[in-house]
């Protein structure tokens, strides 16, 4: 396969939102042709896997969220996250969100990794920490955030995900990952 | 909090496409105020972590493929994915995108675990499956997709996933998952 140089040749803006916006776009493909895709635009988010207690220690204990969730039609344990506001930085924005919709602080908030949510349809990226030497504080949801605190053990969320019962793609890997920090340690 | 049943009380279709549409939903919130709500409706996907050796074996081969992306302004590595054809079940769509990005048949194709890819502005759901037994044949790539095959051992792409050089979320959860599917054997 001889590679041009792939890339957009012209985007239209078809919709402006207020979480994401969608451009319909000219590309170049490797191959040399051209077509035409949808792609959402989104300014990223953080995710933070918060230990409620040693994550070395034995079965340590984190703290997920359960929360309505409109496209799930239902609710869904998640861990933490949330956009990042124009500028912020993810490590900010992972700090932030952990306060608003835990209350909690963290002593350490350490990068894992940054992934695609679904590189075929969107541009957006989550940023994901684990959060350790949490102190409890006052939460401060947006308004339409409808969510609960659900502390449990890291086995029992790891089960969860095995069972099917934790089913948000974030959470999973954030989960599994941290799991795998845990045991590198 | 009081919860009322919350759910859509109207849709207003924004923007239909060829791969998604863009829904403008008037949502009533467990706590029974109304508000707004961008929604990206997607048919749903497939995807498949393919095992080229015994996946019980010790460190296994895997069929990773290398992707131009858009999104992502560049080549992703990804588990072979696709999105779900009308009234196509998960399996077979597996069974398919399989067959047409790899070239390759599988005797076993088992269920992992299904998940919302980014469940704050869309209800695409991923369907995640295991493919043993393989058998190579001819590959059938759609029109815009550019790909190369990257087998690999399954210890090489985990690596990957923790170095960064892994970042589509659906192949590193993948990832992770098969490795505990193999421990759990």
């Amino acid at each position: 396969m001889k590679e041009s140089v792939p890339g957009k040749i012209k985007s239209k803006r078809v919709y402006t939102g207020k979480v994401l916006s969608l451009d319909l776009d000219t590309v170049a493909f490797p191959d040399g042709s051209v077509g035409e895709l949808e792609m959402i635009r989104h300014p990223g988010a953080s995710a933070v896997v918060p230990f409620l207690s040693d994550p070395v220690g034995e079965d340590p204990q984190i703290l997920l969220i359960r929360q309505y969730r409109y496209a799930a039609d239902g609710y869904l344990y998640e861990i933490p996250a949330g956009r990042l506001n124009r500028g912020e930085a993810p490590h900010d924005c992972a700090a932030r969100e952990l306060k608003e919709e835990t209350g909690c602080t963290a002593d350490k908030l350490d990068h894992l990794l940054s992934f695609f949510t679904t590189p075929g349809f969107t541009d957006e990226k989550i940023h994901l920490f684990i959060a350790t030497g949490l102190v409890a504080g006052e939460t401060k949801h947006e308004a339409d955030e409808f969510l609960d605190l659900e502390p449990m053990l890291l086995s029992r969320a790891l089960q969860m995900v095995e069972a099917g019962e934790i089913v948000d793609a974030k959470t999973a890997l954030g989960l599994m990952y941290a799991a795998g920090f845990r045991a590198g340690h």
